[in-house]
């Protein structure tokens, strides 16, 4: 059977990246349905919303389905114009702001683009120089302030780290150092520096060796470094040192990275 | 009037990352409620949703007032348990799973975990590699394959280029190089390196002196580099040179790095 195909719009007084995560996480449970999606961000007056309507309605007419229309949506003037496009209209705020506001006794301010403004700036400047720090200490560059970081990953070379590294430092505001774990290490058969001193900060990472030949063959084709009999060997020594050291860790081979996050926060209570 | 104060939870069979964006953009439409968030993720069993009922209820009976409960839990059982807790539970799939159903005409799969996962590879294996490039071409470290690149920021040191860089591989897969708009450029009146040729590709990033200079003093300060004139004139250049070269630009002083990636993508309509 072939897929049948469906226009989605999620449309935002802001940046349109809440809309766009719950209707992304709901499509997926689609899975014989083909979505073609675009987030309209930034639907901040009638004259805005009036034009989005136009387009959400030309793409229902070109279709010949109505398009499905997920919300974020603060000002009831504009909510009222989408919800009355041609489409199919999930509102997130209608549906549950009313309910809220019964529960919490309160009204809600209906400030309109919130979610990813900077108006809690002291949030916000905590992310900005956790992604300086993480930066500052991608790949073992420095044990430099090394104290100051909230978390320490080690893994062998192409296994994960800076990717989650920075995913963690820009997602929730966490220092995050990484170090390489490399055949010197393995050889002295001591942690990379005076890593020994953080034991508590420490995480490691692990792969498959099988998905890490693939990873560093993309890199250096035909190498030493890459050959699968080196990945075997680096990956068998990491986790030998890993264990004996105390180090939780777990294999990054078939986790997101931000399923490795949360996976590590969880583990070391971080919040 | 003090803040009251409340218990959140954002209860998921996956990351929950999706629960906690939309339950925090929820709740920042209370501003005279204080509420501690907490992160339930990979809730994917009876016994787990028991433990973290458990943990719903001490906390409800602790602040004499119900929890509040964000949820996308796909398992009927499981979400059960925790929709019995003591808590005012919100359920961001049921509300909406059916309806998108009867609008489809199809079942969904009930596939837990589905929206931070690396079943659709191509796409995650597209972000990391859009990271590892936005990497190696931050700060004007090399022009090598800048042809590869969908966007090249440019804009004064510490506008925001390297966060703003990073955020945009990561969240949309976007292979972004930045470079450093700096004196010697000003001076030769010119575009750093063969910039011109990709001039589609251009956008820059402004900032206020006033935040600038504050910014640089935090990173060197009382520097000549630092100082408020001298930011000024940076500034100032900065702008003019990105006026004659015909390039977009626009001011990150009270953006964020979500506001800034979002207004440039439809700018450029990058998607």
């Amino acid at each position: 059977m072939p897929k049948s195909k469906r226009t989605v719009f999620f449309v935002s007084d802001g940046t349109g990246l809440t809309a766009e995560a719950l209707g992304h996480s709901l499509l997926t449970q689609f899975e014989n349905v083909e979505f073609r999606q675009h987030r309209a961000p930034f639907i901040d007056s009638a004259d805005k919303a009036h034009a989005i309507v136009a387009r959400i309605n030309e793409c229902s007419r070109a279709d010949g389905l109505r398009a499905l229309v997920f919300t974020t949506l603060i000002d009831p003037e504009v909510s009222a114009i989408v919800q009355a496009s041609d489409a199919f209209c999930m509102s997130f705020f209608e549906s549950f702001l009313a309910p809220l506001e019964a529960e919490l006794g309160v009204q809600s301010s209906h400030t309109v683009g919130r979610s990813h403004d900077i108006s809690d700036s002291s949030n916000y400047q905590k992310r900005i120089e956790a992604i300086n720090f993480t930066l500052n200490h991608d790949d073992g560059i420095t044990e430099h302030e090394l104290e100051k970081s909230d978390l320490i990953l080690v893994g062998v070379s192409r296994c994960g780290k800076t990717p989650t590294s920075l995913y963690m430092a820009m997602q929730f505001g966490l220092r995050v150092a990484n170090f390489p774990l490399i055949p010197e290490d393995f050889e002295r058969g001591k942690l990379p520096g005076n890593l020994t001193r953080y034991r508590d900060k420490l995480f490691g990472l692990t792969i498959k060796p099988e998905r890490l030949n693939k990873v560093r063959e993309e890199r250096r084709a035909g190498s030493r470094y890459a050959a699968l009999e080196n990945c075997r060997y680096e990956v068998a020594e990491a986790e030998k040192m890993m264990q004996r050291e105390g180090i939780r860790w777990l294999d990054s081979s078939s986790k997101s990275i931000e399923e490795i996050s949360t996976t590590i926060m969880q583990e070391l209570h971080l919040e």
